[in-house]
């Protein structure tokens, strides 16, 4: 059996994600592509075989669309994903769910009053084999539990200028997301250190930002996030455990020595590094849905906690303060 | 459109690429499995939605293959092979073409007297993302051109007990095959230094071995084949060029300090180490199919040339002297 | 010339030191020992050719001692110090210069009053290969100005069972001394976070402890500070800087497959990782005493210093919150 | 005790083991200086306080000078090892012995006859921490007994312009006599593969140099030897074992990431990676000269055997054949 996917926004990412389901994820094709501009949706649809219609609803509820992959700006999100749960669509919406808590918390509601997951959070990380690699490290056998995870995040420049609340919501995001899931469990405090700045830094904005947090159980993690780092697109992650220490690099295959250096290349840019994790996201949401098992990604839930944490780092970065996460009862459907 | 595979043999290999077929290759199906164990490819048939038949005969002439693949026990592959062209059906045949050069010589000749390739050999690591980031660094930007290349290949156990000649011609003829590509050259002569050997070697053996061998160009090629390392799967190639070295490694992500040792595991088995090559192979494999594009893998005559080139490298593992290496021409069909 | 040195406390910091200036250090000679465990100074002065006195002060106030070494426990170091001032003899004190701010301002003002530096502090890693390789990355050419350091310092066991407040007064002050170098600049505050410890660490203290400070350029500097972490002896560095990023590990030359792992080896205590730091630090006393030079290591300044900071991530850790640091006016001395 | 030693020749080398023995070594005291040049044995002796002399035989018949380090061209290095013993002085004589096996034998007759060793050849990679750590990995607790050994020398660019057989005779010396000690063994046979040749290389000369060697218990012995390379100063040995595998790298401390790219830098030439075995080897020869220990380094004997290999090897490069190696008896002197 088929699933056939249809895509809202078929900008880089989205463009990506369709090229992908169409030629390298296992029972999926795309069928209906949706963007603002008209001319960019067209063009792809040609290039893949699909067809191109001129609003996010026709795509949602078309005949032709088994499932909805949601790839527009941050700030639709959430509208089409609760379009999605209002046609029974099983959906991987971007991250963020949205970037305002009251617009996820509709998502997260709608869902509830469902009784049922429809959509899965597109938080690749967590398909990644290198953070798969690092959370096997955990346990006994291991590196013990973690105490301290040390995380890097750092991008070449900002293509559209610097912002260091954004450099929060949606870069920074995607290390909220994933720490939860390596320690299992929830944050209680956030707070954002700056200090020196990069030489490409304008007045007024920090980068890099220094972000501190605890879970629950006590568990320290860090963030440098670093958006105009001038070296490349890199991702680290090292974590201290009860029994000992693991670090995630990039994974690369080969050294190079050469003109008195030796050492390997860093990519340019997010797909350089992550490239196999949306594949693996896809491949495993489309083997789901094949199959009827849950979806194994991020949930409803997870974005809804993504966007809250987010969003108190915004305040903490304003305030200079700890800043503590309350988070509502979590909802039994996401046990 | 979806490429119906069929595949002959059902075995470790047969069965992994029938499951990436089936769950993880975009465009693909299996539809028809033979094996001579009729109830591994039942059982095999049950799981992935196929059907088992008596003979790899009527799988290859079935109406419901478009493409066949060749995971049958080495001494089969060439018959095969010739039902396959024969039937006009796209194969990819898994290495070796044969174990014996006459076996290896008619299939090549029956593609040639066909007029055009229908078969791809399944030398994996080709498509494999450390070889393909290691040929990347060639050339005046990198390392300039290749001029000593040297190969480790080591399994942990011989599961089936040490066979020297057989260390050659099957698990030593990947480095022949991915040497060559590398290189982009053939060789002259090959020689084979024995020593000393392994704790594990049994008396009339030898392991490691070590081969020898240049290129027309000049290039020196070396191979430490070892099977009986006990350290785990490993296989490592390293690049002397005229402006640096390159060197692949495994592309691990995760370094772990633990009990005083900072390191990484290391796989058991070669599909730890190459499941990705082979993913990515059987997709370029599906696509070509698909888009009518030339196959991308090792062709006929590729699987020829190893063929001879493993066989010689038994005559010098048995003489212990330099044995040439004469390739009849290259028929103009794998210009 | 050679500088004949008396060397105060024969433990095991003592005796390496002593035994390198017999031994590994051009220019110097061991003359004059004590240690409060006569017995202990005794067996060594037999080994290399000293005597052993029955007081400290007999041994700075020797004709036979050209330059003291003091090397006795922490609590002592303040008052020989001040002794060493006294008679004039140049003089190597081990870190810290005094668990007490005002016995170390007594050092400090003595020496102003003094009018001449004759201590220098032993903070061995300014000398280690290491730091020196990191610190060489600084700058336009290299990772640019340090926005962000981050330090651990591992050790095995801690052999005297765990103090959480000696943690920072005895351990991380290596780290207090090393960043001020690094970076060049002084520290504003202090914090201290504590979370979920080790499966070691007795009721009521914590470990790891994770440091936090901040200089008055703004750079931010992190230690963690795991005095039980099981793993074995480990210092890393990892700095953040305006152009690119230097990680300090530990110096190993080679790496090891067997056993399904590859890596390598690491120390169980600190001399496996800075025997070369303290052999260097002795060489370049000696020989600025012997060619008139400065000295070239940490200055009293910098003892106190480190003494100050040291006891306000002590205040720190009981208050968990964030502590300022003030520092007196530099004395010109030390400009 | 203090050694006062004697240096003859000044010229890079020379001086930089007479500014160590002032300087950096315990126990040494260079007294007297011998250069063809006597404006530059001059200079130096000025700068450590030593004296210059107008002959090398005034040098070593020196009141003044109890050990003398013969640091001239290669071609002097066995007339004076002679003049050395006929005068009783303890030794450090430069490699090669010789470049003659003649005057090579000649040197060892002369020892054998005195009956004692005077002489301890400097092959400084046997005092190198990277290749102690390297033979310590062998053994039933690593990596088992070796059996395969492989080599890269490089360096950035032949001085004095590039000539084949001083690439065996003068660079490749050093992996001649370092995998002797290695793998404890003598050689039985040297072949010398030429093929593709690096850019740089002229016409009629070969680099790099394809060394193959085979030991009496049957270790494989392989050597890369390309004194062209352009890449900067390089040493790695690798070594597969009967239980394993280790590599020796270069012993970096740091790695920098960097305008996309992570790594660290090479040094231009050997000193940049063998200043530390040069000073470990002057300190163990003079803490054995002062303690009246065996001298712990290269021998005569295996000055002379480094000489007849490379001459082996030399006959090979011009031959293209396999070379077999016949050692005369091994003196009682050096069992």
């Amino acid at each position: 059996m088929t699933i056939r996917v249809g895509v809202i926004g078929t900008g880089n990412i989205g463009t990506s994600h369709a090229r992908d389901l169409a030629t390298r994820v296992a029972g999926s094709t795309v069928t209906v592509l949706y963007d603002f501009d008209a001319a960019r949706s067209g063009a792809l649809a040609a290039e893949i075989g699909a067809i191109a219609v001129p609003t996010y609803e026709e795509l949602i509820t078309s005949d032709l669309v088994d499932a909805v992959l949601i790839a527009s700006p941050d700030q639709f999100h959430a509208e089409q994903a609760l379009a999605c749960l209002a046609a029974g669509k099983p959906t991987l919406c971007e991250k963020p769910l949205a970037p305002v808590e009251a617009d996820a918390k509709a998502v997260l509601d709608a869902e509830v009053a469902l009784g049922r997951r429809l959509i899965m959070m597109g938080f690749m990380r967590r398909f990644d084999p290198g953070y798969l690699e690092l959370k096997g490290q955990f346990g006994p056998d291991g590196i013990g539990d973690p105490l301290i995870v040390r995380n890097s995040h750092r991008n070449e420049i900002a293509p559209y200028g610097l912002d260091s609340a954004l450099s929060l919501t949606n870069a920074a995001i995607h290390e909220i997301d994933i720490n939860r899931w390596l320690v299992d469990d929830e944050y209680e405090w956030v707070q954002v250190l700056t200090g020196r700045s990069g030489p490409l830094t304008p007045a007024g904005e920090h980068d890099p930002l220094f972000v501190l947090m605890q879970t629950t159980s006590g568990t320290i993690i860090e963030i440098e996030m670093f958006v105009q780092s001038q070296l490349g697109y890199e991702v680290t992650c090292h974590v201290t455990g009860g029994l000992g220490v693991s670090e995630m690099g990039d994974g690369s295959f080969v050294t190079t020595a050469r003109a008195r250096h030796r050492g390997h290349g860093l990519p340019a840019q997010w797909l350089g590094r992550f490239q196999e994790a949306y594949r693996l996201q896809l491949q495993g949401w489309i083997t789901a849905l094949a199959t009827d098992e849950p979806m194994p990604g991020a949930s409803v839930w997870d974005g809804y906690v993504g966007t809250i944490v987010a969003n108190r780092a915004g305040q903490a970065l304003r305030s200079g303060e700890r800043v503590p996460i309350t988070l509502p009862p979590r909802p039994a459907l996401y046990a």
